[in-house]
This record gives structure tokens, C-alpha cells and sequence, in this order.
């Protein structure tokens, strides 16, 4: 079946004759189109896919809409398709179009910048979806499980990354969700470190912040490990964490917004004497991409609904010290939440 | 010593009064910063970086112009900074540039659309970078060493893509350049197959086309080997490809067009009846983008220079027989050119 109904109360709204996607995870979303390059124009009555010769077999076999297989550029392919359809008015997506893709329709049609508009639909995920966002979670905690097994200290921070990959890869994903953060001991204080050649250090922390794409779908998990016995002051401020991100979880129900669920993370740290230390927000959306709507942090006015997928992931990060983050990908339910992460919270000691 | 020179021309032959560099390979060309957020405003007499909270650090190590460290959208930053310096004419990069950003710079400044600026100034590499290009092919051919060894008939072909990227990696390099392809069989005649499930079979060819990304640089080759001894068909076939490759690589000099080096390998397989079966361009431009000008095809017009970087890979692609691709990377010297990648040209039977 078409995706059509999908847009059309767009259509409707704005006015517009024509609406020209041209974010190829929009494309994906409302085709099952997994290639390259690829527009689509959907009109009230119709919805018309652009894709080049390359992508011929496999259009044929992914998208069932009417199909334009044109060589050149596909916006002067969309441009005179639209143009016989006697399109004036033409909506476009302006996170995406350039201004040189813009050139290319400019004079012949009427044009509206829309933002958002296939974000919005994408942020409830259907049962398939979710299926496939399960998948990738499972996955992602095996290729987990298997790589901690070769972490050593003395280990390069970029070997432990590469391992973790490869691991995904052997599984069956299609490449990780992003690049693969391992930060240690003092490195594990900044929240986004790219992994380098520093060394995992004996008695200390290990972060590791992992997501697969898999069909398609992403997953996101982090966890924390130590080598050896962990000190007092590091189980102490892991469980302080492990509380926050339970409180998260809990509060995570259709009608709640990204900001409450914030919140309930960001008491939990305030009260314990971190609140200066949690420096990001505490989730984000994920399907299509690793980072979807909604926003789960202090702006986040989205309420949930049921089908939304989104993660969990407070931490805390003290210069010179190190940081620890815990994250799980959850689905919202029509009750509360269904936490799809198994993998388990505790500090792991290795 | 800042690179406002190297726009200084562009800004004067086209009376702007700043040029808003978008595009984040030019922003690093032009400055070497490294992050994924950023944007470089070059006026007449001062270059400006922008970049948020995260990269304040880095932004200090790697960039010697001015710095505005900036929360928020710094398309909002940069503007505000442009209205103080009272610039009018703003030159924007139109195939980077979404509406959404062209939206916060509409009404304050009259807007030039500029394409390929410092794209064009890319084409030819420093010494300092063919050095990083010339270590990214070591590094790749080292990778394929390694993970041909673990070739066998009946493993997954993303099994082997695994196996490849991980060793790359292993050895230092950030990513893979592009999505690796491990072709088999019959496979191997989709020009840019995907690895997927199926085997790599016995008795058959085996493609593998991989590039890494080392200090931001990239690298590029393809090498054909065979499970087994090859039938004469499969040798012949070989050699005349390598030819064909050889063919192109001589004509590599300054002065010669793409043009000209792509018609050198598709004489050969005309000649050899594979005219038909050479479905693409003989090569491309490569840095700190794995494709970038100059164009090594029939519509290459820009004459080759001294310190381009280029790739030559002339192929045939025969359905339901399968595929041959040779690819080298090079670098165009006064003289004629070098290339780079030293793994054997040789169908390898393994």
C-alpha cells in the first residue's frame, strides 16, 4: 500500500499542490527505498519515486509507488514531472535542500519551506518498526558481551572500538549506529570522546557507548566497567547514576514530556550533589536515525506517546576524575515503557 | 599562518565582502579542525571560526584565526558577527548550504550563491598532504594483506568486509574511506554491490574494492584474486583489464585531461571487445573526500596538475559471469605521475 495517506492531510493543510522529500530516511520511511539517491513527489492524488539507473532492480523490488528512473540530476527529473502535472505550489524540505537543489525548481513553481513534517510522523514507530529497533538492541548487546571479553588494560582505546565493530559487523549489522565511544579512566569524563591511542588503564573505569544499524534501525547503549575492584567513591557515583537512569525509566508514559522525564534523572543527580555534573540531556528519539525526535531533555515539549522509541542515558563527568553514563534504548507502551536494553546495569568488574 | 590568502582572490574577482564557509572538509582544508560542527566566515582582512562549547579545547589546538566559540546555531552567530563588520555582498556555498540555514542570513545581506570555491583549491594537494594520502595507501594495502588471509570459500561476504574494515582499523585508520565491497562469483559484476550474506564460493572470482581514512586522508583500491586456479577465460580477461589500467596510468601527466586518461584505458577495452562492459568513469579525484574533482571520465575537462590526487580503475562487468576491477591511487607528478599503492596488480589465486 501507498504511503500516501500518510501525507496527504499535509497536502491538505498547506495548500500545496506538491510535496518534494527529498531526506533520503523520509524517502526510506515512506518507500522501503534503502539506496543512495532518490527523491520522492507526492501529490494529493498520487506519489511518484526519482531514483537513476544504478538503483533500477532494486526500486523495482523496495517501492511500490509509480517509479521515474532518470538519468542526470533527479531534481530536474522531479522539476518536469511535476511541471506536466501542472504543480504551482511545491513544498520542500529546508533542513535538507540546498540552496543549488532550490535553484533547480526556482521560477517554476511556488515554493514553501516545510520542516519536519515526515520527522513528525516517524517519531511513533509501528509494530514493525519496533521489531526491527528490538533486533538491533539485542544485537548491539551481543556484539557487547562478545567484545568485553577481549578487553585488556594496556589495550588501545581504538583497538577495544575496532573490536566492538567487527563484532557488530560478524553479527550481521550493517555498520555501528555511530562512531563507537571507549574512553578510559580520566578520558571517560568527556562525554563524546572519540576513542584514540590512549591505553585502557588497570584499576580504573571503562566506558563504552555502542549503538548497531541493523535493517535499517538503531540501537544505543552505554555501560561502565573497572578493571579490578572498583574504590567506594566510583560504586558510590555508579550507583548514584544507576538511580537516575531508574528514575528516567520510571517516568517515561504516554501524556509525559521529554522535560519531565529530564527532570526525573536530573533531581536524582541534584540530590546526590551532581547536578553541575550532568552536562547533557538525558535521551533522545532513535529509529531511522541515531538521533530522531523526540528531545528528551530540558526543551523537550513532545509528550510521549505509545510506539515512540527513545533512550535513557544521565551521566556524570568530573575532570580529572572520569565520567559514567548508563543507557538503554526504551520503547514507550500505553502503560509506561518496555525497557528493550537486557544487558545488565551493574558496574562490571573485569 | 592563516589560509586567507588562498580566498583572498575569490572575495575581490567577486566583490563580496565575506565568503560563509559551510562545507566542514573545507572548513578543515582551510583551518584543520577536525570536529563535526563548525563554520568559517573569510572577509578581506580577517578569517573567523565558529564552533560550540564541545570543541572549545580543540578548536584552541587546531586553529590559529580567530575563534568564536558560540552556543546555539552558528549560522545565527556568524551572521550577527558579519552585521557588526558590516558586510553586505555574503558568498554562501550552494551545494552545502539547506534553505533552513539560508533562512537566518536572508534580509541581513545580499546573498551570493558560490559553488566548487575551495573545492577548486583542493584539487591540488601539498606536500604535507600527499604524505598523509601516500601513508592512507600503505595502511590499506597493509589491511588487505591481513584480511586476505582470512579469505576462504564459504564465508559471508559482510563477513569478510568485517574482517577487512577491523584491520583497518586495528592499524590506525579513523574509518573505512567507503562502504567496502567484497563481490564473488557473479556478484562481482555489480559494479558497487553491497557485501550481503551470500558466500564467497570456490572456484571463482573475488573483488575487493577498499579505502581507508588515515589523518582525514583517503585512499582507494581494487584487487581482483581467484579461489583456485583460474580458467583461461578469467585470465584473459585479467590481463586485459590490467592493460587497460596500465594504459591510463601512462597518460597520467600535467596538461592531460580526465578525458584523455579515461579514453587511454577505454581504447584498450574496446579493442579487447569489453567496450560495452566498461560501465563507468576510469577514476576520480580523492583527499580529504574519497570523491572529489578532478574528474577522470569522458566529461573530464580540467587539465591534471602537479600533486593531484586521482584514482585509476578502469573495470568490465559482464552479468551472470561476473566482474574485474583494477584500481590504483596516484599522484599526477611534473613529469607524469606516481603511484601510490604498491599491493600487487596480479589476479591473486588464493
Amino acid at each position: 500500500m501507498s504511503s500516501l495517506f500518510k501525507v496527504a492531510p499535509f497536502l491538505a493543510a498547506n495548500s500545496v499542490d506538491a510535496f518534494l522529500i527529498s531526506n533520503l530516511h523520509n524517502v526510506r520511511y515512506l518507500t522501503g527505498f534503502t539506496g543512495s539517491n532518490a527523491l520522492l513527489l507526492a501529490m494529493p492524488d498520487e506519489m511518484v519515486f526519482f531514483s537513476d539507473p544504478r538503483y533500477r532492480l532494486q526500486a523495482d523490488e523496495q517501492v511500490s509507488v509509480k517509479k521515474v528512473i532518470a538519468t542526470g540530476n533527479l531534481f530536474s527529473a522531479a522539476s518536469a514531472f511535476a511541471g506536466k502535472k501542472r504543480v504551482k505550489r511545491m513544498a520542500v524540505e529546508q533542513t535538507t535542500m540546498t540552496l543549488a537543489e532550490a535553484e533547480l525548481l526556482r521560477g517554476k513553481f511556488e515554493i514553501r519551506a516545510a520542516a519536519g513534517v515526515i520527522e513528525g510522523l516517524r517519531m511513533v514507530k509501528s509494530p514493525e518498526e519496533i521489531a526491527k529497533i528490538r533486533k538491533s538492541v539485542a544485537l548491539n548487546s551481543e556484539a557487547y558481551e562478545q567484545a568485553l571479553k577481549k578487553a585488556r588494560p594496556g589495550m588501545r582505546e581504538y583497538e577495544l572500538a575496532a573490536e566492538i565493530d567487527y563484532r557488530m559487523r560478524r553479527l550481521g549489522a550493517e555498520a555501528p549506529a555511530f562512531e563507537t565511544i571507549v574512553a578510559s579512566g580520566i578520558r571517560s569524563a568527556l562525554p563524546h570522546a572519540k576513542p584514540g591511542p590512549a591505553r585502557l588503564e588497570k584499576e580504573q573505569l571503562l566506558l563504552i557507548d555502542m549503538g548497531s544499524m541493523l535493517n535499517g534501525y538503531a540501537s544505543d547503549m552505554t555501560r561502565m566497567a573497572h578493571f579490578g575492584k572498583p574504590p567506594k567513591k566510583v560504586r558510590d557515583a555508579h550507583d548514584r547514576v544507576l538511580e537516575a537512569q531508574l528514575a528516567a525509566v520510571a517516568a517515561v508514559r504516554p501524556g509525559r514530556t521529554g522535560a519531565q522525564v529530564d527532570k526525573a534523572a536530573r533531581d536524582v543527580l541534584k540530590a546526590a550533589g551532581f547536578g553541575e555534573a550532568f552536562v547533557h540531556s538525558t535521551g533522545h528519539g532513535l529509529g531511522l536515525e541515531i538521533h530522531e525526535d523526540p528531545r528528551i531533555g530540558k526543551a523537550g515539549k513532545v509528550k510521549l506517546a505509545a510506539g515512540m522509541a527513545i533512550t535513557i542515558e544521565p551521566g556524570i563527568y568530573l575532570e580529572g576524575w572520569g565520567g559514567i553514563r548508563i543507557e538503554d534504548t526504551v520503547i514507550v507502551t500505553e502503560t509506561g515503557c518496555e525497557v528493550l536494553t537486557r544487558t545488565p546495569k551493574e558496574l562490571r568488574v573485569i
